[in-house]
């Protein structure tokens, strides 16, 4: 963690001084949110970073979350979560999914047997393990960020969205309004630059936006608990999938604590118009059915901590804002929706928060930067183009899982196929296969070999480095906050140890000058890492290097103090492996990695490439 | 973290239903602690674990410490904020010590170069690194903790502690009276069963107590800042000790937020009688000194965060407790002093905040085990003997640590010399060294050879295990809670899987039963691990042991709700070294470990020692 940079000021760093009058709730604001699930949090604790944006966020219910709905916290989650500054109280309250096993009916006839056990997660796909752990409790840390910001964010709760219209106010075109239930009768109107809808499956923003859900309209019905069990099952701990001969299949998800676990227990598809409650579950009825299936094992229940049974649609929205395919790039998107608003899926695969979450990180800085005028409007069409794609691609996969949860492979060659898929769809639910198509801001990559491991439109998949300056073994992927920043790595070649002259060198020099591509976009009073954070990564052991002899781009004097900053170059981890093996870097020529600010990698470049460079910032980049 | 033991309950695991009047202050209680520097609230956050304990804890001071004293938080220190709950907080917030550098003027005549370069903390000496982290944020964490726990336990600020004495009073022995500083003129009595000075070098209890402070009269004055420089000193981001030809030395300790650092300028030795105060030192004065020092680099200081100058005196008290020598076994101790009250010291080897501390953890079980009747009420003897003992090798030790800094070596034999003796002299610092003699509750070290790296006296020494029931690779050391219960640990032999009738399994029986060690002292109502709690490591992979043929012991029923908890059993981690062979134990025979509350070896006994762990329990505990 940096503080101080300003000054020193005791106290809890994390919690910012508060901006005077930050917290007044004005009825026009830069940001309306709309719903406070996953997606309305990560998107209101990613604006409140900025001071100079007002937001407000709204919840038709009377209080934060407390029990229920999603649980599971996928790798590529964690490290978002890591962005945001709570990676570690996730890793510290929840379940580790370390191990899946998988149990049928055995071939000598035994009812059930442990068929297969294997790893959850793939050995370095993350540097995060994959976590279980209440949605509330993931709200309740969204909200600390919120109520640790200059602004003091928090939610308006008992507001429910009754309209949401665009007017013809050139400052804050949009108008909505809604019920206040805590003061009967009344109604609020709130005018907003941009509205984004995280209400949900039936999102009324969605319908204001005048978008179609597309897909199946087959839905099945889920029945779902938490419960503190008493039972002889031995993998009780473990993430299991069990099928039955006859009584069906279910999910069983340890949760955190030790004791409590979670069962998917798959019901039938509902008819048409039928709605899940018709079918009277009961949790008696999904304990029953657990114990039919987990039988010869004793299953019973000490208490049910919550359940729902609920129906499930494979949908998504046509598109998520309120621009038609006819108009995109002549209209200005106003309205956005995000999460479980844009599409609909089972949560067999566990990917309902975490992919509500991605959307609205995706969304979050494009927002903040064509609201502060750091980048072009035009930045805000590639939210609805890359998560639609994204959703899109969910909806085939949960197909895929479906199916894979029924396999039951007949031989040995079967058993291994099967293991190939899960190990695909591992690395799938995992989070980490996200990858966005070229567009603004993600390049064709035609350098990709130069940085083999760091696919240009993922995200930055991170290793072990020591930094210089203190020698501290960390992730490089640490450093990439949820602060707004783009950030560019200089992965040197072989030879430089960042000497005057040396490649490293002469490219800082060429950003950071007047007429170079960081320095342009940067306003002059701020600091020189303020917009794009440039960080250099050498060969050498760090104790063979000279921090002095650093180009000034990688010490910078930053803050109104003068003070430098010493975190900005890196050498490979003592005793762990080499990130440039890791990652695939060419040692001979290094590689300029460019990284969006939802961490995904934008670009790779070779380190002469200054013109690429300057183009491509060019686009994205309102020059200062 | 375990939770919803005994029952789902939403929101923070780590706080604590509120006990109904539990936040209430009496004028009566069982532990009255004095002072709220580290000592005070380390005690005062272990008391607080106990519901059924009464605690005050009051300070003259106005409020919590906001900046300023201490910082250097030695690993061992780290691994005790683990059992308290916190210490992802400081590995986060705090910098980490990973090298220290040595300067001194060239064998070339150049005023000054880098002459030494080490590793600061060995591999392999605590899984913990050494951090760096303002004394008042740890204060922080320790209120966090109190006032999270059942009793919501607060201090009382604002109140001086005028006098205490030991009365006739059979229930509450000691009575305390306090000069209340907010409300101007009044006072306050309380009465306590146990008093605990941690009111710092002018303890007020001390001198009640009337044992005499011993050592060097000769006091050393000592400048300390913390700054926000602007340097081209080029290990201004690691600890460097730096000696000058002829402008005196420095100690640089680079600070939390990647921008301060604190510097230790020893400056003159006091005449008798003198004062610091009458030095008249000033943060100029310091500045100046500095540069002098550090030339030809340039040092400026943008912001002086705080600076203090003091003076020290290499001194220990005689006792930690009332009880003369000729008294001790006869007369029961009521008043203790810990922290700066009984030792003072040179603050070179950043051991005053993590001394302190330690002696608050050793003492603060051993209260809550002899009020609650579980402990024979001998054992607080035990806690002068151990901790005055490492406060006279701590003194000792600091006058080494003062040679060491200035010592310069001549050659490449010497120098060599001076590598090893600083290697020794980081365990020592690190706080992993200190070893307690045998007494009640620290065994004969005569079966060390089953597990030549678990030393009888040491703190247990931490290793990478995976959990059986859910394949989690976690550090066992960490399942060391301060909870005030005692562990066992027991390494099975390479063929025990946890069999029937197999060594662990009929230890288990022997232990569990009727008259075995640990349900003799486990209230009958209480689960089985609420006083010792017991724990099997096996030899084999995860995957090849059975978790349903544990033994009961390690499968116990818990809770109201009889859950049964999966967290006892534990085998070696997948890829990583193996726990049996990085802390040698005897893989043909297994070992048994016994560990105190405050993570202690206690002892190491053969498989089959039933009579030797039944004999050692008998003597510590009260049977129920
Ligand atoms: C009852 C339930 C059970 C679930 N169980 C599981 C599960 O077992 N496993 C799993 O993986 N996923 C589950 N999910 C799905 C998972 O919770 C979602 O995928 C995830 O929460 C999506 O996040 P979101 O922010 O997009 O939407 P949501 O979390 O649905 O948040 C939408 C928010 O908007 C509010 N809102 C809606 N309309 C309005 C309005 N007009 N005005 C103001 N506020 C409004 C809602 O009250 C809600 O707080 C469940 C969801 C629900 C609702
Ligand atoms: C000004 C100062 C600067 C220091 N600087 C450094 C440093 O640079 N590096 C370093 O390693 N160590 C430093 N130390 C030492 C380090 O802070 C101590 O070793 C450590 O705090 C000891 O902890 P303690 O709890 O025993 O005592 P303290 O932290 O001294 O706490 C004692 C508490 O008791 C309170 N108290 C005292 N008398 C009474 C009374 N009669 N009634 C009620 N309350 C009372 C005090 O106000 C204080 O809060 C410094 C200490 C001080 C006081």
């Amino acid at each position: 963690m940096q503080y101080h940079e300003e000054g020193f000021r005791p106290g809890d760093p994390s919690l910012h001084p508060a901006l005077e009058g930050g917290d007044a709730q004005p009825d026009k604001v830069d940001v309306l949110i709309v719903g406070c699930g996953p997606a309305g949090l990560t998107l209101a604790a990613q604006l409140s970073a900025f001071p100079d944006i007002t937001v407000r966020i709204a919840e038709r219910k009377p209080g934060p979350l407390e029990v229920g709905q999603a649980d599971g916290i996928a790798c590529r989650s964690v490290e978002m979560f890591e962005a945001f500054g709570f990676a570690e109280k996730v890793v510290k309250e929840g379940y580790w999914v370390n191990e899946v096993t998988f149990w049928r009916p055995g071939d000598d006839g035994s009812p059930l047997v442990r068929a297969d056990r294997i790893k959850d997660v793939e050995d370095d796909l993350s540097e995060m393990p994959h976590i279980i752990l209440s949605q509330a409790r993931i709200h309740d840390f969204y909200l600390d960020i919120m109520r640790k910001s200059p602004r003091r964010l928090a939610p308006c709760y008992n507001r429910e969205l009754l309209s949401v219209v665009r007017t013809d106010d050139p400052d804050f075109p949009v108008t909505a309004e809604f019920s206040c239930h805590d003061e009967d009768g009344k109604t609020e109107t709130i005018h907003a630059r941009y509205v984004v809808g995280c209400d949900g499956a039936r999102s009324r923003v969605r319908t204001a936006m005048g978008h179609a859900l597309k897909g199946e309209s087959a839905r099945q019905l889920w029945g779902v608990m938490d419960v503190l069990p008493r039972t002889d099952f031995p993998d009780i701990r473990l993430k299991c999938a069990i099928q039955s001969a006859s009584a069906g299949s279910v999910l069983i998800i340890p949760r955190e604590g030790g004791y409590m676990v979670r069962l998917y227990i798959e019901l039938d598809e509902l008819e048409d118009g039928e709605r899940a409650a018709d079918r009277q579950v009961t949790p008696e009825l999904l304990i029953a059915k657990a114990q039919e299936i987990l039988s010869p094992h004793t299953f019973d229940v000490a208490e049910v901590a919550w359940w729902s049974a609920y129906e499930i649609g494979q949908r998504v929205c046509d598109a998520f804002d309120d621009v038609s395919e006819t108009e995109r790039g002549t209209k200005h998107p106003r309205l956005f929706i995000a999460g479980d608003a844009c599409h609909t899926h089972s949560p067999k695969a566990g990917q309902g928060m975490n992919v509500s979450m991605a959307d609205a990180f995706n969304l979050g800085w494009k927002l903040a930067a064509v609201l502060r005028g750091t980048a072009v409007p035009l930045l805000l069409d590639t939210y609805s183009e890359e998560r639609r794609a994204k959703a899109q691609e969910l909806i085939d996969f949960d197909k895929d899982m479906a199916r894979l949860f029924s396999a039951k492979p007949k031989n040995a060659a079967e058993a291994e196929l099967f293991q190939k898929y899960f190990q695909k769809h591992g690395r799938y639910t995992a989070g980490v296969e996200t990858c966005y198509a070229p567009s603004l801001i993600t390049g064709v990559p035609q350098h990709q070999a130069l940085a083999k491991g760091l696919i240009v439109g993922k995200r930055f998949h991170s290793a072990l480095v020591a930094r210089l300056a203190d020698a501290k073994p960390m992730q490089l992927g640490h450093v990439l906050k949820a602060d707004g920043r783009w950030r560019m790595f200089l992965f040197a070649n072989a030879g430089d140890i960042g000497q005057p002259d040396g490649p490293i060198a002469m490219l800082c020099a060429f950003l950071a000058s007047a007429s170079g591509p960081v320095r342009r976009v940067t306003p002059p009073a701020a600091n020189i890492d303020s917009v794009v954070d440039v960080r250099a990564v050498f060969q050498q052991p760090h104790r063979e290097m000279n921090l002095g002899g650093l180009p000034a781009l990688l010490l910078p004097t930053k803050g109104a103090l003068g003070l430098t900053d010493y975190e900005k170059a890196f050498c490979p981890a003592e005793g762990g492996p080499d990130i440039f093996d890791l990652r695939g870097i060419e040692r001979e020529r290094g590689a300029v990695v460019i990284i969006r600010p939802d961490q995904f990698v934008a670009q790779v470049l070779p380190m002469d490439a200054t013109d690429e460079i300057s183009d491509f910032f060019g686009e994205v980049f309102t020059a200062v």
